[in-house]
């Protein structure tokens, strides 16, 4: 169970609640009055937690489980224990999500401004937001209903932030225009300055940038990346991009809606992605390129030049994957050879 | 239009002020008087608005577009249209960043401290300086004219900062010496104790970092990178560098003048780069390297040995950059190839 | 010598006080008596001061230094300057950082809690514990002995953190439980949420992250790292590992004792590190993966699949060193053929 120095379950809740919130069937012989305290993992599950499997690298802690009831795909029901009450959906990790949403419901909190925060006094925030301490927000900016700025972030002047977001500890943003439901998590930087100078012979001469950081609805951004305000045109991140820890998207960058951008990747400049494209760990797209609508792009790829949609890549150059593993499986055959003549 | 919720222009200001700035001379037919107001992209720019075409991939937006005037190369000038005032000149970019400077000067701000910052009594800060709220600025710190703190950085005790520099929101430094126009963006953290200890079977025993950060004039470093101090020797960027958000560069590295180093490289300990290097996004250096002047390192290589000064490379382990091409040509001849035999 | 800006050396010591320290051997002739009185790099030692040679790449340093006295390798006596005394050990690195130490203990610096500090009531903090300006302490947080928090670093509620933890400046930490003698520094990001989320063709739902990191003792973990929280299992850091910059960590990551881990790289969630595994810069290691007791994975390297121990690896795909370095040798031959017919 979740350690309660830091989580409040709520609950216990039926089999029958749980089956309806997840979206999920029954087996046969659940009792459907019975009652779940909690959600936990397959190995730490006892007889009053509800758990789920969904990768089959974990079928032998499903057998092995003490879970009173099991999430799982219909296919896996044969492997589950027998003790378990099983909830059969097709999609048990999506069942899973929402059902632990049920036992933990995002906290509240007591809205208001913390003495030690600095608001300056032409900032309009909605009445029921939260403000920490050490919390800097300057002239001009706008935060909408259920806004919470959390210790130590500093907003620019004239930002604004839409209803229900969350601005993590110690992050940074400016110039932008944030949607939403928007989760920034500490540490993260947004809408300062892009890489932009002229270079010759006597030095770099600075680019003023001009634009702006454009943020939809329900964005998330991970601790501690990095997103520089356009050059001119704006750097735009689309409604309900998932984007991990570490990641850099550089100036004039457009994210189509929904891309799940993994940790530690960086887009250069003026870069554009369609919708849906999904980009693994350490991935880097050079500057000026498309990339289609539900590419996949896998995890340490170096991208190169434009890639159509639809497409899965890999390697560096990143080349279409079924090529991407030729590739390597052409040269592990080579340098095995005894000789290569 | 630059937003003007962030941004305030100068101007206007006539064609002919402008090509005086931006070292360009005025295309046949147009007016010096004519006045514009702004600049903007090309595919946002109105007949007030200068903009500018630098990238071949943009002449398309160049023939379409309703800019006022335009910045360009005198071999584009025939893909303007045909309403444009040209400022032909054959480095177009630096011309339009000095045009651009014209328009959006650095914004100077009304000098103070502010009442939540914490400068302790022993610091000595010009008069003209600018603090932020939560910035913290320990004993003996010393910050030349016109420096500004933003808001919850953190300046340790003793460091030097020179003359006009800009230290980001949240940021951290400590035992560095800064020079004069450097700007360090939010969160980038210097200073601290480098990455050295000596492992044996008992564990890892630290060893004291005892160098220093020292920075050159007129430095740029991005948000979120580190510069870790010397261990015994210095850390040193030289005058002019223009390092990107989330590099990495360890202890006791030096950078030569002049050098650009893209987004998300790291420069492991100990490695020494000359003048006007330059390094794309995500490259890796390992440590106790020296790389010549002038040098050109691509995109994602990552650098095992010296390299000389002067020549382009490429890849992982990094090589030549023809060589970097043939081997991708060669590697993607031999897995498409039948057969390998 | 250090810049006493910075450091305060104490001392002097004798060189047989130096040699019983490092556990190293006087050289013949040498005066056990002769007082030094800094540590100082090769080739800016002067004959008060001792100094080391560890790498070979610094014979050439070691020979025209004036250091009064010098710890290496008995193996390298000869390459020595006439009037040095020798510090004569088999492990010359750890020998110097223990005398490094000597000369530069840790700083213990003023208890107390900074008036501009923001420490909740019900926070219990050792009464030896150092707060600084800005930082913010939550709702039931505890702190040991000789804890040291660093300006404007962020503790969230019900937080543990054991005795002499240093947290760095701008750093923030929650739901974590740290164990002793744990450094962390500035702008580390510990304990938010991870990067779990449920995918179909109606967007993303999160799955709420229901687990802690937990941090071993004398752990270090370097600048504007990330650590995320686990999902519902822990994420662990075993005692002794040292981390460097701008590592990411993912959920449910565990790392075994002792390893080592440079700066850039990123472990993707639910991967198990054994004791001891070292991963050079810019590694970065897929999901789900378990990677064995002491393995070694060359700095760039891409891992995509489990890695037994004891064994050192290379390349993206990784594969054994070995094998690796053929790929690289057989690649090279293959592109510098006049035809790959």
């Amino acid at each position: 169970m979740a350690d309660p120095r830091f989580f409040v379950a709520d609950g216990p809740f039926t089999l029958a609640r749980l089956a309806e919130v997840a979206g999920a069937k029954l087996s046969a012989g659940a009792d459907p009055a019975r009652q779940l305290r909690d959600v936990a993992p397959l190995d730490e599950a006892g007889t009053d937690d509800v758990s789920f499997l969904d990768n089959k690298r974990y079928l032998e802690a499903l057998k092995a489980s003490r879970a009173g009831a099991v999430i799982l795909h219909p296919d896996h029901a044969d492997a589950a224990p027998d003790g378990a009450a099983l909830l059969l959906t097709e999609t048990p990790y999506k069942a899973y999500a929402l059902v632990a949403q049920l036992f933990y419901p995002a906290t509240e909190g007591v809205p208001g401004i913390h003495p030690a925060a600095v608001v300056d006094s032409s900032a309009r925030l909605a009445s029921d937001c939260r403000v920490g301490p050490g919390a800097v927000i300057g002239s001009g900016v706008e935060i909408g209903a259920g806004g919470r700025v959390e210790a130590n972030a500093v907003i620019g002047d004239n930002a604004v932030i839409g209803a229900r977001c969350r601005i993590g500890a110690g992050a940074s943003l400016s110039h932008c225009l944030v949607g939403d439901d928007v989760v920034i998590h500490p540490g993260v930087r947004i809408g300062q300055e892009g890489f932009g100078f002229a270079s010759d012979e006597t030095g770099h001469t600075k680019v003023p940038q001009l634009g702006r950081v454009v943020i939809g609805d329900r964005v998330e951004i991970g601790a501690n990346s990095t997103i520089d305000r356009g050059s001119g045109p704006d750097t735009v991140i689309g409604a309900g991009c998932m984007i991990d820890n570490l990641v850099q998207i550089g100036h004039n960058v457009k994210l189509g809606p929904g891309c799940v951008v993994v940790a530690q990747v960086g887009i250069a400049g003026s870069t554009k992605l369609g919708k849906g494209v999904v980009l693994g760990g350490q991935v880097g797209i050079a500057g000026h390129l498309n990339i289609g609508d539900g590419a996949q792009i896998a995890a340490f790829a170096g991208v190169m030049r434009d890639m159509p949609g639809g497409e899965a890549y890999a390697g560096a150059p990143a080349v279409p994957v079924k090529q991407a593993f030729r590739q390597v499986a052409a040269l592990a055959r080579l340098a095995n050879k005894k000789s290569d003549t």
